[in-house]
């Protein structure tokens, strides 16, 4: 690590000591519980780990630091540095515990020459003080800031409606960032009354093959929903019936299924609280309650492998002590925050639907 | 929907032979039980579903598309298309069956002042045709129209690191495209061994107050991986430690822990099939076989509600006939193709790891 090199990069090296002030040990890594709730580098609160500024390499960074603010006429006070920040300095970003930098996207520069600069001297310095990963995240109103942030060799990680996410691994070794969310989750809800009788719905917009079935509710769990809030929201929405969540008897998991992704998908067993049918006309197009003999013998049940398993679990879980999983919230001090966990209860009967709906 | 708007859209007009060719159902909508593994709207095969060229609406668009094509030289066969086409039309498009339009991505323009142009002239095309959702798959090559697509009111809707998917929802209604992957999956494996240890890992990157503990062997699984692979390739990665996977007996659900996605950790009970470990330095500190007793009786396990729970499930499992979840292969013709249903197998005894250990 020469210090003429530094001296060559000094626009990377002239915002040294204000990334030094944001020290902090950053995460949103997905390090198993390990929990972030943070969207931007800032909400991520007080400084918790120094950036090695006592290190050899720090110490030369701020000799070159010293030489670069007297030549553009810095004069040792905070406010001396913005017309050296604007034009080509190191961008904002903070550290995180892996040796990754994250760069604050409520700080970046609004013109675009001016963040291509600091983008290219920005890697030169990280690379040079041997950081590994680079998060740099792009709001929708600095799109245009994304080719030139892919000329420089960044790559896309995720995104969401308003923001872009995008990679950069330095090291010449395989890549250790984490990748973003891989899997869609659905749920079902199986719900039997007094009578025997099953909650089914025929949907609106169905593959072809399907048209005209009369099957579980379904649908996808909202961000950040629960499972069982899910399912209890799901057949409301397209039924009007009012349930109460028992236990997740099975799950499917499957591959390739959307953008693609996996999928899982979580049957779960709901005691009905209502019995007056109202269906959602933006997608079903009609509910009953069907015969449980009836349902069952439906075509594309007993034909089909996977819904014929299906349906015997759920047959199963009304005529034996079936041992589905039950729903537990739990907290933990290192997870910041609650969960909720999912196990079988052993022991004292689980509960017999056809007792229950008597 | 006048004629005379058409006349002044011509350039929206003059490619509805073009898209019409390619009718076809398209999906990509992870709709419950469908399935979809196309990157591209060509991937999407022959056509299955016309474009309503027998409606009002197109036999119109065919007049004004005649005159444009007159306009522009067009001699009537396939090739005089392409000065028109190259100018200012509309994107190659498949419709799917919701009514939305899905961009060809293999057939983008090259020219940005084209895109920009052809982008318009679409949007207008398809407002008039009454279309719903456009789905906008940019690869990385074309990062440079992500900034013209914003500016016409596209939004973003996920990216995976070569191309950014972006949507734009015409109607006046509430937006009815699916959203993309909101769970990362990560698997834990519970491996005991005959004389009652537990395989456990330390890890080099940990939350600070857990440095030290000596915890399961955890990790994410991989792309369109299964659960029950994830957990044992996850502990051989770890530890070199050859397991089989025998049930799974929990999972936790977790939201906002990385990129505000949501979590879902499954614990899976592993047999032993070797028993020298070999750690992967990259992330592992060190890997023992722990007494059980000494196991449970650390801090972070003793003092957390959630480590606690989770230890009680998997001591339950050794002691009691615990109701877990297996793994069972199952096809369906409707989904098309494989995937994994887990539920519990109700009769016999499940298997005791004490018994299966000795």
């Amino acid at each position: 690590m020469e210090a003429s090199s530094l001296l060559v990069d000094s626009a990377a090296a002239s915002l040294c000591a204000t990334t030094a002030a944001r020290r902090r040990a950053a995460c949103c890594r997905g390090s198993r519980f390990l929990r972030c709730s943070c969207s931007s580098a800032r909400d991520h609160g007080p400084a918790t780990k120094a950036w090695g500024l006592n290190s050899s390499v720090d110490r030369m960074l701020r000799a070159v630091k010293s030489s670069v603010s007297r030549a553009n006429g810095w004069n040792g006070n905070g406010h001396g540095w913005t017309a050296a920040r604007e034009e080509s300095s190191v961008l904002d970003a903070l550290e995180d515990e892996y040796g990754g930098m994250v760069v604050d996207a409520d700080r970046l520069p609004s013109d675009t020459g001016v963040f291509a600069r600091s983008l290219a001297a920005s890697l030169s310095y990280w690379k040079l003080a041997g950081k590994k990963g680079v998060w740099l995240k792009l709001p929708l109103d600095r799109s245009e800031f994304i080719p030139l942030a892919v000329k420089e060799g960044f790559r896309y990680h995720h995104a969401e409606e308003s923001y872009l996410m995008l990679t950069y691994w330095i090291p010449d070794e395989p890549c250790l960032l984490p990748a973003n969310a891989s899997h869609q989750v659905g749920v079902g809800g199986f719900v039997i009354n007094g009578q025997m009788e099953v909650l089914v719905v025929q949907e609106k917009y169905s593959d072809s093959t399907l048209l005209g079935a009369w099957k579980l509710p379904t649908g996808f769990i909202h961000a950040s929903e629960e499972i069982f809030t899910g399912a209890v929201r799901e057949v409301k929405e397209e039924t009007g019936i009012d349930t109460e969540f028992m236990e997740l008897i099975a799950f499917r998991h499957a591959h390739n299924v959307a953008f693609q992704k996996s999928d899982l998908f979580f049957i779960c067993v709901l005691r009905p609280l209502s019995n007056d049918i109202r269906i959602d006309e933006t997608e079903i197009q009609a509910a009953k309650w069907m015969p449980l003999r009836e349902f069952l013998e439906q075509p594309f049940i007993q034909e089909d492998h996977m819904f014929r398993k299906v349906s015997d679990i759920c047959v199963q879980r009304l005529r034996k002590r079936y041992c589905g999983l039950t729903a537990h919230h739990v907290v933990s001090k290192f997870d910041g925050g609650a969960s909720t966990l999912y196990y079988n209860v052993a022991g004292p009967e689980r509960g017999d639907l056809n007792r229950d709906a008597a």
